[in-house]
């Protein structure tokens, strides 16, 4: 994957990031349904959830994963992209009024408020179901262990015992102990982040060594992400984030890993974990280059 | 199916539509998980939604027509369970503020009434991933190529090319003729009818003639289903109903099957697409007895 030439000024890690979230952009906009009679109102609310501003960091991760281990690029896209699915329904149900009552996410209005709340509801249900649409029909992968696998695993990684839960948690307000923050945070974003590593494993049926190492790999960096998103609801510019900022969290006494750790040990504890993902990918050698600048790079995002 | 003891004072058909009921609701005990952290109250709200009172139609015809065909008895009942699931989230999400805004389901609270919105949502989010993960999961079908046919399926009725786009359609109001409010009916309930009637066909790999022949008989009894259903919305009793009728749709100024065709007509479709619907099971001979029984049960199960 050569940089094209508007981003050779570009560092190759940025330069790469940005075209696989086009990919991932293009791939979306062909995957997603258009409405034809008067349900397009709800299409087109799905489309602007999946379709607007946004990092695409877990098909990144997916995507330079597969490049990696070699596993075909076509059907790591298309579960990169029900992945992306997954994660946009979460942020248009999370924003709703009766949860986190958010206006505003990555600078634009949220769904129920640049529609309504009940399309926002049924945008997000349509694109939980699309995810799995799009997993289990042939074009993912020829074999069908392979989409079964792909479904089942984000299947879990979304419901009760994974994201779902986590949310639940995170409403209910973590009571007690660090293990309680990280546990929640685990299965609330934890666990999509590993299904990303996830895709690439399965498509590539790539070997217990390979698979452990990113397996770690994601775990560390997705409990450093939540640490430094922790970190960033303190320090965060408001105006950078395009959401409110600023302790949101401490503000609604909500317990996080800053609360109990403090900003500094907070700080210092992603640095340990950065660390600590890097080293799981020293079996790749320099392969594994842009997934291990990647880390500081999302770590470090908005400073 | 022998009915068991203390129903054989039932009328067949009934007995075995409780009986059916039971396995469907013991089996989705099964399914459902439990949360064993703060998350158990996600979990409790999902086994609320999904466990209480119900027919379980949809179920019935699955595994009904699952005898008809041969088909593995295990495989259907745990895709009946799935589509179980999804139907429960459909009714969870419908039953919200913004949406219906419903006390009261079958007699009993509603999911956000008996516990709270955010709740509500998280617990429809979950139940669809739950229904995803069971029919991916390898104790479904040992061949992977029918697991996924009946993800993709299912998800393709519950999106927005099905009951999600359906329900979009409803709450923006069915404007003009008859086509329209069919093409609604047809997206938003009729899908996962003929959902429940493509599990059996898939599993025991049918013939064209008798997949042919089931398709029409759910299309049919689709229909003459909503049908009946806007007319009980006028004639229903809210006592029995378990939630306010007499008009609900009219008063809401909604267009339906009634308020376009008027209350004697609309019962005259219910009898000719009842007719039709039987029609299509003359293959099957006796064999189809109870499936031919059950369109009447159905279709007059409040008067």
């Amino acid at each position: 994957m050569t940089p094209i030439a508007a981003n050779s000024d570009l560092p190759p890690l940025v330069a790469r990031m940005e075209e696989t979230a086009d990919l991932v952009t293009m791939a979306l906009d062909q995957l997603l349904p258009h409405g034809e009679g008067p349900e397009s109102r709800l299409t087109e609310a799905m489309r602007y959830a999946a379709l607007g501003p946004g990092k695409r960091l877990r098909p990144f991760f997916a995507l330079e994963t597969g490049r990696l281990l070699g596993a075909d690029e076509n059907a790591v896209l298309r579960a990169a992209c029900a992945l992306e699915c997954i994660h946009a329904y979460s942020l248009v149900h999370d924003d709703l009024p009766c949860m986190d009552d958010d206006d505003l996410r990555r600078g634009q209005l949220t769904v129920h408020r640049a529609y309504d709340e009940a399309t926002a509801v049924l945008a997000g249900d349509a694109l939980q179901s699309v995810a799995f649409e799009i997993l289990a029909h042939e074009d993912t992968h020829d074999d069908p262990l392979v989409r079964c696998e792909l479904v089942k695993m984000l299947a879990r990684a979304s419901g009760a015992e994974g994201m779902a839960g986590g949310q639940m948690i995170d409403l209910l307000g973590v009571q007690g102990d660090i293990g309680g923050v990280a546990r929640m945070q685990r299965l609330k974003t934890g666990a999509l982040i590993v299904y990303a590593f996830q895709i690439p494993l399965v498509v590539a049926d790539a070997s217990d060594r390979d698979g452990l190492a990113l397996t770690h790999f994601a775990q560390d960096l997705g409990l450093a992400y939540q640490i430094a998103d922790d970190v960033l609801d303190v320090e965060g510019d408001p105006d950078q984030m395009g959401k409110g900022a600023g302790g949101k969290d401490a503000a609604r006494g909500k317990t996080n890993f800053v609360t109990l750790l403090g900003l500094e040990e907070s700080k210092a504890r992603v640095r340990i974990l950065s660390d600590q993902a890097k080293s799981r990918l020293e079996i790749f050698g320099s392969d594994a280059r842009y997934l291990r600048e990647s880390v500081d790079f999302v770590l470090n995002r908005r400073k």
